[in-house]
């Protein structure tokens, strides 16, 4: 198995603990932890494989994926109420999924032949669409959208990581783009590191928005 | 004309209504109408053969289709009021087209020659995801998710029966399919059948999720 | 540069400074204005480019598409408080990129050679699917769906305008279609223009809905 396809599989086996987590917070029977889990696992790869016209998507092609990520939406549905804090578990499981996701989107790219600017979207796509599909469908607030968070950053200094590294030789460069990610993920859930956000003018002007 | 693209014209037309049923709710106009009930009406079947490669989609290689579910968005607009309760309509509509459509999927797929792992997903796609973008669009509580209540379980069951049922030629299999389905939904609807859901620890031990 | 790929420039970047303005809404980070401003401006024609299966996608073989929009939302990240009406300038922008992303859809649909109902269909979708994306993920009220307002509606009319005058040439009936889009839309927004919406029984009959 190379690095790569491990990173498939390692990627889809967290992204649906992640989704079982969103499920159990929906308190849904065990089909829609299997259905959300599923969702979740494959959704930024899936389009992923739509948009660079990769044939045939890539559970499509392997169901064996469904299955890994039916077993994880599985033992969520027996084991969540072990958690202490759900919410919790389901921030940094998706933060793991993301440090995978990415490289996993950045390689499959590279190995399409595709630019660089391609590369960097697809890896942030493969990375962050899943869960944003994950929390659109069960109608939480997205991740990828919680105010001064780095998500999107993390995937995108991840992606943009790989890209710079590329000469130094595929593996280096997932390697890399993994542990980028991951570290920006981590210190902006652990320590709350985070770029400034948007703020309008300030209340005495009055009337924006 | 085929079981398969009888199942098509008709499942299109049912999504319809509920379409435009869900559009009733949000009080739109008559393009609105059209809009939300073809979103519905092939929403699950074009994404079906997007994951696929099937080209070209069902209804860019057949815009009759399309015409079919505007003309159920127009009846709709035009006789809704009639009814007592729109919302007790919408479930049982939804209920059958759910009935139909995931027969239909599972009849492409086969057709395709998948396996039966991507047989039995591409069915559960084609039954659940049009209803799903309509909801979501609308901002309704999807009906895939409403607790305790058999959706996704529904469309799995019926489309394993056609699965297993392969053997017995397909219009068997597909018919098996579409009555398991539905069994299945007007039980949970009009019976209260389901499975059992996710609960976290008793409330006693406080704090989780 | 032709018409048409002028067409898609523009209604990229115009649809780019509504993104970051819904951004600007949810006070995201820098990085996140620059997400949604890409899934607004890029979303539309992805979807069309999926459907009709043109390889590739728009933006995956120009990547310089997602640099105009990139810079669009910067430049709304470091302006945008400038604005009087932050939502005014939102609603009037998007009429503008609607009434531009409309033709440039009808101009890819008819230059495939697609039939005329696939071509109206495609229109409607490039002008409609990235602003209702952006409006899902933010989870604002999508804009196709306010009450009484002309927009779905806007763009069918255009696109059955360009296909109605389709005969006098490509150039003219793009003109058209834009123009027939803009003046619905901005009738709507300035002067309160409108379909009739769909009403339930009077409420003298109680317990409909």
């Amino acid at each position: 198995m190379t690095l790569l396809s491990a990173l498939d599989y390692v990627s889809v086996a967290v992204f649906a603990l992640t989704g079982a987590l969103v499920a159990s917070r929906a308190q849904l029977d065990i089909v829609g932890f299997i259905f959300i889990a599923c969702l979740t696992a494959v959704g930024g790869g899936t389009l992923r494989d739509v948009l660079i016209n990769r044939e045939p998507v890539f559970w499509v092609g392997n169901p064996a994926i469904l299955a890994v990520a039916s077993a994880a939406a599985i033992l969520v549905f027996f084991a969540a109420h072990r958690l202490e804090s759900r919410f919790r578990a389901l921030l940094w499981l998706d933060a793991c999924a993301l440090a995978i996701a990415v490289p996993a989107g950045v390689g499959v790219a590279m190995g399409a032949g595709l630019g660089w600017p391609v590369v960097l979207v697809m890896g942030m796509i493969t990375g962050c669409m899943g869960g944003l599909m994950r929390d659109v469908v069960c109608n939480e607030v997205p991740l990828v959208l919680r105010q001064g968070e780095l998500y999107v950053t993390a995937a995108f200094a991840g992606a943009a990581a790989a890209v710079l590294l590329a000469g130094l030789g595929r593996d280096v460069a997932l390697l890399a783009c993994a542990g980028v990610t991951f570290t920006l993920r981590a210190g902006s859930l652990g320590f709350g590191w985070r770029l400034p956000v948007y703020h309008p003018r300030p209340p005495r002007d009055g009337l924006n928005r």
